[in-house]
């Protein structure tokens, strides 16, 4: 983050940042991405659209940061000392009912990705490249351990699977994965795969 | 197919069936789904509702049958004599310029599949059943050449795997998928998980 932007950012408290994140998650589910406008954000907040784009720039911005905020925990903080535990404690920390929001808010959001660029952008850099970067670190300890081969084809695929495991089954079936169906994927899709 | 719909479809003729898809195709590229009208349908294709509604019945019906269409040859019909020759028939003939087209036009369809339990209905009847009782076809033969193991756990999660390398590569990097990457996909996630 650029410093002027990190301290134009510290003007508000967490807990205010949380419940003005909370209120876009709110409107967006109800509204959906397009018809969400700053007026109602403000509103809903009772904060100034001054205020709004101050700490925050845009409205893809805005709503970035605030799905940002449903992740329990980033993949960077996952250490435990072995691949199959990292990764099982990835499947611990996904809460069940939470991926079943997050599957119906990104459903939601399918269309806006599409129609800005910006929207994806903003996604892409808050949301998945963090994400990625947890797992490609993950990875890397495990070659480095020598629990996975460090020419294994596999590892440039791992996002690949994963994301496939998380959209795959809305699509055929209509419903979000659940923390049995992730952890039932890692061991017969993405451990094999990886020779582990 | 039920039968009286068989007969009231085998009115026009397959030349004149595969215009009215193409002309379906090209309105949904140019404004997308929720305003593609069938007035617009029967305007560029010169001809009447009435035959529309008579031979599609319904819009998503008519949308997920034109997409059908695009589809350049069904699973159902690669039959190699070993899983890793059909597999790679099956990257064959996905055509690189045909892909991109289709990343595209799923992507703007994926707000209205999220909006309309109709047109979602109808892609997984006419698109994606199809698809995975083709695929389940040709493991179920590689089962019994005695090329995968009859409790491989891998089995059942192999269209999981390939949703994910057509969808991953376009959230990503933005790009759609190609042969090359797709043939990578398979000798190294999708053959070592199926143990091959």
């Amino acid at each position: 983050m650029p410093e002027e932007i990190a301290s134009r950012r510290s003007r508000i408290t967490p807990e205010r940042e949380a419940e003005l994140h909370e209120a876009v998650l709110d409107l967006l589910r109800e509204v959906g991405y397009e018809a969400l406008t700053m007026d109602a954000v403000a509103a809903r907040t009772k904060s100034s659209k001054a205020t709004l784009y101050r700490q925050w720039g845009s409205k893809p911005e805005l709503v970035a940061r605030a799905l940002r905020c449903t992740k329990p925990a980033s993949l960077r903080e996952i250490d435990t000392g072995t691949l199959r535990g990292d990764f099982h404690r990835m499947v611990e920390l996904s809460d069940n009912a939470q991926m079943a929001k997050d599957t119906a808010l990104l459903r939601g959001l399918a269309h806006a990705v599409h129609a800005s660029p910006e929207l994806h952008q903003a996604l892409r850099r808050l949301l998945m490249e963090p994400e990625i970067s947890g797992l490609d670190e993950i990875l890397r300890r495990a070659v480095e351990r020598g629990e996975i081969a460090p020419d294994c084809p596999a590892i440039r695929f791992v996002p690949h699977m994963l994301i496939g495991a998380f959209i795959a089954l809305p699509l055929m079936e209509d419903r979000s994965v659940d923390q049995a169906f992730l952890a039932a994927f890692m061991d017969s899709v993405v451990f094999p795969a990886l020779g582990v």
